[in-house]
């Protein structure tokens, strides 16, 4: 069974962290609205009866369409190996992925504090007191969080040995905080050293490494989550 | 075996998905943080080695931790007959419940547009652009889509006959919205007569009748998710 992945063409986005599992994997997959298809075969799902989702990212995988990043996650993980396989395990790395499902969003909301639908032009003065906040509160307290739970567990990984797609994600954080913000993150990696470590290591695997120098890799954007606007880098 | 939830005392908030998902089950719970151990209790477990959560609401069950609302239902769902018993039922309601956690989070962010550690009355200029923005845009969105839901299955509950957590989570939607902003949703209610049908059938609940009656139901108020500002309901 080839997957199906729904998801916008020119970003990295939310579709980042599926398309992270899946390369990770070895998974046959096409990126559909990539390809001649295009963005008209994923609305016509969103559009349709019985269970169209609510956005994408979304996956196709035989007869199933699922929706929600981290419930792809949930559902890859289990399949390809990258989650623990006892349900305590399952739960917690799948916890561990909606915290970071969390902190995306307040990724988005520092370039888009006014509502998804505005302009960031509309939002310049409101964007800067988020981000403000965002680095001073927000950053450190999620950051903190994982760098703490890779410094408990002693482990090259979140859950120690064993990488999940949890670990997929953080490389993408920290991918993306560097892109973003790259002064405000400069001065801010001393702090969290175990995670700068986590993100070499999964870009130094074989499939991920192999991923990132493809022209499956789409570049940082100002259309994505992660947007590099120098006025909030200050 | 007696569930521990652990939440803030003084709120619905992010808890109450879990309660009425409790309440709903007649499961056996302690509502730990309102009892006399206090919310030193729930700090102590987040301080904790192995596997501490991020944030409240989290559900001790046995020797599981499990935090995350959604990761929660998803664990209730399954034990409780409040989710399907399939696979792709299982992930089409916790699907619905990651994008009714979205929700949520757009609606906290309307009083908290710059920021969840900033006091209201330090973000009264944006909490208004982004009410209006919410009202626009994404409750029609977001409600018209589970509205949608409802219409095209032409059950009583979102997933046809059987009620689910989902169901639930929607009863709480409606009620919070219809508190904090009691003017805008009584102009709204006439394009979502679905969900406030199933509002109704919720609460009508011989379980649920019961909890909303009782003292283990807090009052809304100011701290929580759902807050009354006359000036954000024009």
């Amino acid at each position: 069974m080839k997957y199906e992945l729904y998801y916008w063409p020119e970003i990295q986005g939310r579709g980042e962290y599926v398309r992270l599992a899946l390369e990770e994997a070895g998974a046959a997959y096409v990126d559909v609205a990539r390809g001649s298809r295009g963005t008209a075969a994923m609305m016509k799902l969103m559009d349709g009866r019985g269970t169209p989702p609510f956005a994408p990212p979304f996956l196709k995988a035989g007869k199933l369409v699922i929706g929600q990043t981290a419930n792809i996650l949930l559902y890859l993980g289990a399949r390809h190996g990258l989650a623990p396989k006892t349900e305590g395990g399952k739960l917690w790395v799948h916890q561990l992925q909606l915290t970071i499902a969390d902190f995306v969003l307040e990724v988005h909301d520092t370039h888009h504090p006014l509502g998804p639908s505005l302009y960031y032009e509309d939002a310049r003065p409101a964007a800067k007191k988020r981000t403000a906040e965002f680095w001073d509160e927000r950053v450190p307290k999620y950051l903190g969080y994982f760098e703490g739970l890779l410094e408990s567990n002693g482990g090259a990984y979140v859950t120690g040995r064993k990488l999940t797609y949890v670990d997929l994600s953080l490389f993408q954080i920290v991918a993306g905080l560097r892109y973003a913000f790259p002064k405000r993150m400069k001065a801010f990696e001393s702090d969290i050293t175990g995670l700068v470590g986590l993100h070499d290591r999964v870009a130094a695997r074989p499939n991920i490494k192999a991923y990132l120098a493809s022209e499956r890799r789409i570049a940082f954007n100002e259309q994505g989550i992660f947007r590099r606007y120098k006025e909030l880098d200050a």
